[in-house]
């Protein structure tokens, strides 16, 4: 049935054929997202709720905001994107989140949590300006649920006087199982089927903000939901809305049912797995072993960060504050003020939350807080929202800052066992899969550099990080061929750069490489460095635009943080 | 009584005493505003509140955590600091906000709303987890009470199994009244003094975040706020407590108890008025006008934007939405996707609480959202947290985005309605203060630069904005008297940068002046741009440290962002 839907076909079927419709999208996802990995079960709990909802409403006129995206795979396959399911998440393939460019089912792109009510406020808000008429709905997830833009969100219903529909998939999930008050709340306000919502006036806290409360306690019951969605659309019409509507993650796939953390986002077959975050793991519960002052922050993500032995070796010492990435910031800033050591564990695109936050809280005030920022670099197969591009930049212009981005797995063991007696701000940036593979020089030291290859002639290259170096070592090895002998420099502090070891460069040509934006990035940096000195620095970096899904080392080499552009650099300045 | 009190004396005091004791408070403070500038209407309220706590709690031992900081006078005034309270703001005298570098009483430095509540946590889970026993106290107003970051650290105090005490004090202002729902039921609970609470059980909403509520309706009362807080005292030893207290802004200073808004933050008497503000105000008006699509959004300072008229005019098409940076940024990205043409006007420091939304929601989806980036570069007396000197360099690394600085109010006109066709992520950045004081060629066009000065020796000065521009035509005059010429090239837009224009650039010698961190910033993406050319580029900017409070000139001047470091490098370099 999938093949030829179209939303006015979907309206006219029978709750029969609707059912096998479901069943259906069940099994397309399940075989895609083994293959193609993805988000898994938290798109299979939301299968009959995208099913009701594109029967009762009237898609694209009606505007669907999702929540960071995990549950938009059953939404896809109904909007005409069925054909080409099985492209997603490969490069030039459909997304695996929302992406207005994709369709004009999509009228908001996310990545990140909790933007769904503002966004939805937002058209909302378009709409009356505009004195257009059509219904705007935000699906958000309970792990979102926790994120304060929500609040601040609710907090402005009223105020600006609009509509708006809030529907509430809780799972019982983020990644990890959702925790908070609010939690405790909404669990609460399901009791019995909703009576105790109705008996107690639970639901008070919502009604507060302006919103209507309503709840489908069995979420997947295709029938319950039409019939939910069908009064609901009435009701609309003077009021908002937020409907509670509890399903099951991973349902139909007991796999998924079984192991809801471990199957929410599937690695495609071919990915490797995560070293760095297993050596966090390790080196942190060593640490904590001798200093009892560490403690360890996340913010709904504690097993993929590697943290999960830590978690439950000290208890005490652990926080998982739900999708928080700035309240996390802040309990790891004040921990430090109050005289303990804390690490903050994040991938690198969610730290983007928290910039001001590292700023004030963290930096001015120059406390030993400790950031682990993981999935830096390209990150593949999320796309744009999740590339961990940035950080170098936003956190290169910190003062009182030290980014620490080392070259391989033992460095970063060697880096963090460094952190423990290290008294002031230090993040530390790696990427997702890595292994112990390039020589040391034995002297480690805080904001020294290594030359891993004495090179000898005109060119040094100087690279930050396991990809970078990579990179750097393969064009040694190309350009050996061509009698061109290169330096090659470990930068495994880019802040603060080894002045003294850029001062006795006698290399005409400094090339720099690193798994970053160029701008105020690695490269840049060393640039600046040099510009009054008029040597020749050339930059290898990602322009200046936003990096779509596909594989690492696929988008790497196309976006040139490559050793042929290295090569092709040397080879064009020999010939100049 | 102010010049020796101690904690322990003021212990020991009779009611009459310290009702004494607050009017004095009252008179140093307002004098010492109504010459130095600061924060006047918020500090006078919050005096019986204050002395109440040190009167009941044991400072430092125990720990006062400010939320911005906006109340910490009377603090600093009983804790040391009374014979230097007439240096608060100037350069090397008091900070206007707490600061842990000055005095052992302040635990925990602020200056952005909504940090109090996660940072007592921190605090109250440091002192759990080291054994310690003292009292943490959070101390908000109602207008930071509209932040998300409250929502996730009341949403994790149970999660974190810890006791702390809030003090939320209610004045019903932030700078501007405070607007939103949760306000409202502020309101209510304050009813018949407190008794609408109790009946109506209407404080369940804190209770359900695991904090017993109380209510002080008469703030300013101190006998009865000592009472209260004797009483919480005893309770915070088992649970948590969130204590509303309701006072009154400005209270004892009938001016400012009449103009509660205006007297928020008082200038000092030579500060200059804000005529970048009055020209966004009035342009957009103009604009908005003409074109029906045309929005403002605002995070709490309408008026200081100098959106007022707007606001008054269109208020169909304005929103406040409190201070929540983020939600309001995440309202222009959705208005600007369901097809208005929002301008979000905010202060620069506030801005970078928006870093990830300004890259995911606004440029990542390329929507036309103007950011009308106000009181950019140095800011002056507030200090630390409030310098708007990162902008240029965390806007600069965000792909879509075009970076717009104009020279003059005149320029800014000019951008701003050249904006209004702009079909594009757009940011506009200036100072507070500022008057038409240029030359112009008249070919005005996005993305170009102009020549001011067509110099015709060896050198060129390229400044982005008013203060920069100024230091260039003043280092022109000084060394013309040394008979160097000097080119001056107004680069009103920081990104893109004028590329045909530096690639025409035939001086040897490229100066670049802002009024911007280095790291990242304008002068650093010229450097990169000519790293491979070898051209010898001077960046002076700010160099990688905080800025503390002090006067904007003499700011800049001390840290080198002047005339005197443009001469001293062209003598330099002459004599090389």
């Amino acid at each position: 049935m999938l093949e030829n839907i179209t939303c006015s076909k979907l309206k006219n079927m029978t709750l029969k054929e609707l059912l096998a419709l479901c069943e259906e999208i069940r099994e397309v996802i399940t075989a895609t997202v083994l293959n193609n990995g993805g988000h898994l079960s938290s798109n299979l709990g939301a299968v009959e709720l995208t099913v009701a909802l594109h029967y009762v409403f009237d898609f694209p006129a009606d505007k669907l905001v999702f929540d960071v995206g995990h549950q938009c795979y059953t939404h896809k396959l109904l909007t005409g994107r069925y054909s080409r399911f099985n492209t997603i998440r490969k490069k030039g393939g459909l997304s695996g989140f929302p992406k207005r460019e994709e369709s004009a089912f999509d009228c908001y792109n996310v990545g990140h949590a909790g933007t769904s009510v503002s966004a939805a406020l937002g058209i909302a808000k378009a709409r009356d300006v505009k004195g257009e008429n059509y219904n705007v709905i935000a699906l958000i997830g309970d792990g979102s649920f926790n994120n304060g833009l929500i609040y601040e969100a609710f907090n402005s219903l009223r105020l600006l006087n609009t509509n708006i529909f809030v529907i509430l998939n809780d799972n019982g999930m983020s990644i990890a199982p959702t925790v908070g008050s609010m939690h405790e709340y909404l669990e609460i306000l399901s009791q019995d089927d909703g009576q105790r919502a109705k008996k107690d006036k639970h639901a008070k806290i919502f009604e507060r903000f302006g919103f209507a409360y309503d709840g489908v306690y069995d979420g997947n019951d295709l029938e319950k939901m039409i019939t939910k969605l069908t009064e609901i659309k009435e009701r609309l019409k003077t009021q908002s809305v937020i409907l509670h509507v509890l399903t099951k993650k991973g349902k139909g796939y007991a796999f998924c049912e079984d192991n809801p953390e471990a199957t929410h986002g599937i690695s495609a077959p071919n990915e490797k797995v995560t070293e760095y975050s297993q050596v966090l793991g390790k080196t942190l519960v060593r640490l904590a072993e001798k200093n009892e002052k560490i403690t360890a922050v996340t913010a709904a993500m504690t097993s993929s960060l590697g943290l999960s032995e830590f978690f439950n070796k000290f208890p005490e010492r652990s926080v998982d504050v739900g999708i928080c990435e700035e309240h996390a910031t802040i309990l790891c800033a004040s921990m430090a003020a109050a005289g303990l050591k804390p690490y903050y564990a994040v991938y690198s695109t969610f730290l983007q939350r928290s910039f001001d936050e590292i700023m004030i809280d963290i930096c001015s005030q120059n406390l030993p807080v400790t950031m682990c920022v993981d999935r830096a670099g390209i990150s593949g197969a999320d796309g744009e929202t999740h590339q961990g591009v940035f950080d170098l930049s936003f956190l290169g212009m910190i003062p009182n800052l030290t980014i620490a981005v080392p070259k391989d797995t033992a460095e970063f063991e060697k880096i963090l066992e460094a952190s423990a007696d290290f008294n002031a701000p230090l993040a530390i940036r790696y990427p997702r899969a890595g292994k112990k593979i390039f020589p040391c020089d034995g002297n480690f030291a805080f904001g020294k550099w290594e030359k891993l290859v004495a090179g000898g002639g005109k060119y040094a290259v100087i690279g930050c990080g396991e990809r970078a170096l990579s990179i750097a070592f393969k064009a040694v090895e190309i350009l050996k061929n061509d009698g061109v002998e290169i330096a090659v420099i470990n930068a495994r502090f880019v802040k603060p750069l080894d002045y003294g070891l850029l001062d006795g460069l006698t290399e005409e040509v400094v090339i720099t490489v690193e798994d970053n934006v160029l701008a105020g990035g690695f490269g840049s940096l060393v640039a600046q460095y040099y510009s009054e000195s008029g040597k020749v620095v050339k930059n290898i970096a990602y322009s200046d635009k936003f990096i779509p899904h596909g594989g690492v080392n696929e988008l790497m080499r196309e976006l040139g943080v490559s050793e042929g552009s290295v090569v092709n650099y040397v080879k064009a300045y020999e010939n100049r």
